[in-house]
């Protein structure tokens, strides 16, 4: 805490979903008045990044991308905000003196700064998975060694965060994941082949970007979650369920050896979990709608299908083999992701694309470094790319 | 606890179907080797009362009826267990000294042993009813001057402290009581008008005594829970909402003010809550079934109709009036339930009965001893059993 008493946070990724949704809770949690705002990073969006900076009071503004330094520059100029670009300050924007950092830059380019927060000490609202997708051994470990706390901010690991109770890990007999099972869920093998981004991207229940949806479709999201939460919650692979839950009111939940299931359900807002993560173990008043049981009227539950959402198989063979099989699945299906919204390769692919690298790098052992991630990382998505082009040359 | 290390176990009120699983559930945590069964209680039926003592190898069995102390003294001779009977032994079996009370005596019987037990210090597992409804305030204020834990059995009750969270109490917004409607959910006002005590007892879900059966069907059951959950969870009356949920999965919930509801589900077994109750804060493996959510299917929820179910109506009034109004209520319903039972009265009429009794007494103020909670309760029935009869004269 700073002498001032308020609680001083880093946002980085501020200007995607969740970062604006957190600088909204943060607002409503108090604002400048509970708040002291470290650093904020953001990419492309300079305008976006530059409002948030003077709105928020913030001491740093980050962009990713040096080209947008002297944009960034000159929109925060007179403001006395510091102003950086670069991956080395993104870095170093995470290691800034933080009682929290929302950790919520998208892709592998979070991994280096949220590592940096962690070692720093910093409690982490985890909402970017790979930290724990391709790293979560590494990552965990970081997290344990710096001190702080790890709060997942994903709606599924925080409704698990909340249902756990603290002294009764030893009695978890397993967790569920909801799934909403996106907008293919009625859909046969042979509809989905024809899809295109533009028709996966649209989602039932959230508001999402454009990758996250596409993993909503393909249920890829919940493969990566099914990883995320082995390691968040140190869980076996056969402790992990998956329930389709196309409501997506009951956002996961936690079975015990008592026969007990404790759920956390709430609207589909994001804002919840954020606002648990930004004030874990307290509950603030947040201005989100309210659960109306009469009015929802009915939730359902059906068994996930692994012969059409394949991604859930995927996961179960990556959390078996261990090792940095989670970060070539997340890595493979990337670039997979990438050529299908390219229209280079159909919806169906992309889940064969991610086994065939999975497959052929079965032998790579566990990670000892954060570079040995990155080299698998950087090996799968060569592999992929390798296998498109194939597809490509045959067609 | 005991120099042995065993918990030392007292349930008041073993034959019943409350008692009959906690012996159970004592067997499945480990039987003899974990707990050390002080004394069981229990009424009418002392074949089972004996076998119970014997299996358990109670220390001390009391019939509540001394017509049946000589059939259970030689139920037990020669097995050195202590035999009693009458209403001040039971009172004397809730004070000995033990680390947790079961207390399952049905009615109005249930309340000065287990005030007994409460003043001694122990932890009181409470299934009963009628500690809460008719002396709220007083047990309350018993259960922490003797120190000891108030941990709630009944399976909507032990979901909402299960889905309280220690020290966010404060941050309760609301607490969700689920029903499930009873057999005649769909049932209009003149349908219900013309059944008979044998049609109400069928209940779609639990297997019950009569008592909760007729209760269940008429929503009594749900009524006397509304002022139950006011005592043991500290809020106000239109902090209680009630949702009918048909399937009986989702035990109840708790609603925080950052919009996150957790609630506790479970196989419609009432094992799982006294297992709870008997190992709180821990919880242990139970052999009881566990919820395949694929299986499960769906989840409905409907607004309670007060029309239909005037008891939850009677339930606010009695939660706003205050005072001993539960306990009129609760007298009231008895008298009526067993005229009932007897034919003498209609099924709708309960609800009329309690409803004109509580408004002839809503005068009374709060009582500050229990004899003012016992003379409230007599009064109540008195008046009852006095339009039972005017009713019968009219016909």
């Amino acid at each position: 805490m700073a002498e001032t008493g308020k609680r001083r946070i880093s946002v980085l990724g501020s200007t995607g979903s969740i970062g604006v949704n957190t600088l909204d809770v943060v607002n409503q949690l108090g604002g400048r008045d509970a708040f002291e705002v470290v650093a904020i990073t953001g990419n492309a969006n300079v305008a976006l990044l530059a409002e948030q900076a003077k709105t928020s009071g913030a001491k740093l503004a980050v962009t990713a991308d040096d080209a947008h330094y002297g944009s960034l520059k000159e929109a925060l100029s007179g403001t006395g905000i510091e102003v950086a670009a670069g991956r080395q300050a993104l870095i170093e924007a995470g290691a800034r003196d933080a009682d929290l950092v929302m950790a919520a830059i998208v892709g592998t380019a979070g991994l280096a700064p949220t590592l940096a927060a962690a070692k720093r000490g910093a409690d982490i609202a985890l909402a970017n998975k790979e930290c724990l997708v391709s790293a979560g051994e590494l990552f965990v470990k970081a997290v344990a060694k710096g001190g702080g706390r790890l709060i997942p901010v994903d709606s599924e690991h925080s409704a698990i965060f909340q249902s756990l109770e603290d002294d009764q890990h030893h009695a978890v007999e397993r967790i569920v994941l909801t799934a909403s099972g996106g907008p293919f869920r009625t859909w046969t093998r042979e509809q989905m082949a024809g899809v295109t981004a533009d028709i996966a991207r649209a989602h039932p229940n959230w508001s999402m970007g454009l990758k996250i949806s596409i993993g909503s479709a393909s249920m890829f999201n919940k493969a990566l979650e099914m990883i995320e939460a082995k390691h968040l919650f140190d869980v076996a692979p056969d402790q992990i369920e998956v329930i389709v839950h196309p409501q997506s009111i009951i956002h996961s939940m936690v079975g015990y050896r008592d026969g007990s299931v404790l759920a956390q359900l709430g609207s589909p807002d994001m804002r919840t979990a954020i606002g648990y993560a930004l004030t874990y173990p307290n509950r603030s008043k947040l201005d989100v709608q309210r659960l109306d049981f009469a009015k929802l009227a009915r939730l359902d539950f059906e068994a996930p299908d692994e012969m059409r959402f394949p991604a859930l198989r995927l996961a179960r063979t990556a959390l078996e083999r261990g090792g940095v099989q989670g970060a070539v699945m997340n890595a493979a299906e990337e670039i997979s992701f990438h050529a299908f919204c390219a229209g280079r390769i159909g919806f169906l692919n992309m889940a064969d694309i991610a086994e065939q690298v999975m497959d052929d790098m079965a032998g790579y052992g566990v990670a000892m470094t954060m570079d040995e991630v990155f080299a698998a990382d950087a090996e799968a998505r060569r592999r992929a790319d390798e296998i498109i082009a194939k597809k490509e040359m045959a067609a």
